[in-house]
C-alpha cells in the first residue's frame, strides 16, 4: 500500500517522568490503528551512535566540558537522523523518539553553558535542523519524579553520568523545556505527568492521533 | 621565571609527509633554546579525546557519515583546546600539534562533503575559533608520500579507516590544504616535504624561531 512520509514524534522530559512507559504504549495504540512505528531514543539509535552514547554516559560528571558533550549529542544525533529516522519516515514509518534535540536544548544549553543558538546551530550542520511533527513534553515535579527513578533503580540498578546531576541542573533543565513550549506552541504539547499511567496514555493518544488523516 | 603566553604551532599535510618525524626534531631544537614544549596530536591529546579517537578510526570506512564524523573531530578538538592547549599556553609552554583545524577543514569538507564554513562554525562553538601562530603545511607528491606510508606499514602494521581511503580522496585533501595556504598566507607556511630530514627541519624551525623573541 503506497503511503506518504510518516509522522515524527519525540517524548521528552526529565529522568523518572515516564517517557519509555508512555512511549511502550503509544506504539501499541498506533500499530492497533495499523500504523507501522519505529520506536528510538537518543542518544543511540544506531551501531555508531550508540558507541557514542557509551562513551557519553560513562565515566565521571566531569569527564567532558558542556561544549564537547554538546558535539557529541549533534553527533550521534547525525548519524540517527541520516540513517535511521529519515529512511524510517521516507518509508512511511512513524517514528516515535525518547528524547531528540529539545533534550540537547535543555541538558546542553538550559543545564549547562551554551547558547541555545548554538545547539540550533549544530543540529543544523549534523541533521540538517530536522524537528519533530509532534513533541509531547511529560512534565511534573522532580521530587515525584526523583522518587520513580529510585525506586527503578533499586529494581534495576540504573544509573549514569548525566541523571545523577543535582537538583538544581534539574530544576533548570525543567523551566528550560518550560520555556520551549511557550516559544513553539504548535509543536509542543505538555502532559501532567504525575496523572495515572493510562491518562497520561489517553491525553497523548488524543494529540497524536490528530496528526493521522 | 615569568613569561607570557606560549606559541601554538600545527604541523599539517597527508599521511606519510613527515609530521611526527619532524615535530621530534622541531621540540628538541626548541628544547636547545630552552623553550618548553608540549607535544600532543589529533584527534585525542586528552583522556576523553583519545576515547572520541578511538571510535573515530576503529571499524569500516562508512561507519560514520562525514556530517557525524566532522562533529565528532570538533568534540575532540574541543576537549583538546579546553583541559591541554589552552592551559599550557597560558603557562608559557609551545605546543607543537600534529593536525589541527586544517585537518579537519581538508579532510571533512575538502575531502568530503561539508562547507568549510561549517567546519569553521563548528570550530567557533567547540573551542572558540582557536587558531595556531603558525602552520606548517609539509606538502608532497602523494604516490611518494604513500610509498614511506608504505614502508612504515610493514615495519609498524599501523593503519586506519581514514587513512586508508582512496587516491582521489587525498588528492582532494592535498588540494584543499593548499587553497588554504593561498586563503592566509602569513598563518601558513609551505615546506617541500620530499626533500632530505634535516634541509626539512632547518626550513621547519627557520619560521618557528621568527615567533621567539
Ligand atoms: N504515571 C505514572 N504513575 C506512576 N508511576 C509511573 C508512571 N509512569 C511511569 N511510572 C513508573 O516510574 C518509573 C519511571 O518511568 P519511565 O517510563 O522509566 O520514565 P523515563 O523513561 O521518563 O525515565 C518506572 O518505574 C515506571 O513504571
Ligand atoms: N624527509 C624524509 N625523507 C625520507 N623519509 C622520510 C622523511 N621524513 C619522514 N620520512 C619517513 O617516512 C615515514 C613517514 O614519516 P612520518 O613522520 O611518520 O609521517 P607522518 O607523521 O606525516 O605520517 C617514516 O618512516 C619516516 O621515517
Ligand atoms: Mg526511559
Ligand atoms: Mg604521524
Amino acid at each position: 500500500m503506497a503511503n506518504g512520509r510518516g509522522k515524527f514524534i519525540s517524548i521528552e522530559g526529565g529522568e523518572g517522568v515516564g517517557k519509555s512507559t508512555q512511549i511502550a504504549l503509544l506504539c501499541d495504540a498506533l500499530n492497533r490503528q495499523s500504523v507501522e512505528t519505529i520506536i528510538s531514543r537518543e542518544p543511540g539509535g544506531t551501531d555508531a551512535a550508540e558507541e557514542i552514547r557509551q562513551i557519553l554516559l560513562s565515566g565521571n560528571d566531569n569527564k567532558f566540558f558542556p561544549r564537547a558533550e554538546a558535539l557529541l549529542f549533534a553527533a550521534a544525533r547525525s548519524e540517527h537522523v541520516e540513517r535511521l529516522i529519515e529512511p524510517a519516515l521516507q518509508n512511511g514509518k512513524w517514528v516515535i523518539c525518547d528524547r531528540f534535540i529539545d533534550s540537547s536544548r535543555a541538558y546542553q544549553s538550559g543545564g549547562s553553558g551554551l547558547k541555545d543558538e548554538e545547539i540550533m546551530t549544530l543540529h543544523q550542520i549534523g541533521s540538517g535542523g530536522l524537528l519533530p511533527d509532534a513533541t509531547i513534553l511529560l512534565d511534573m515535579d522532580l521530587s515525584q519524579a526523583s522518587h520513580r527513578v529510585q525506586k527503578r533503580q533499586k529494581l534495576l540498578g540504573d544509573d549514569d553520568r548525566i541523571g545523577s546531576r543535582e537538583a538544581q541542573f534539574h530544576e533548570n533543565v525543567r523551566a528550560a523545556f518550560l520555556s520551549y513550549t511557550k516559544a513553539e506552541p504548535t509543536r509542543f504539547h505538555v502532559i501532567k505527568a504525575n496523572q495515572d499511567i493510562d491518562i497520561v496514555a489517553k491525553e497523548i493518544f488524543d494529540i497524536v492521533s490528530k496528526l493521522m488523516s
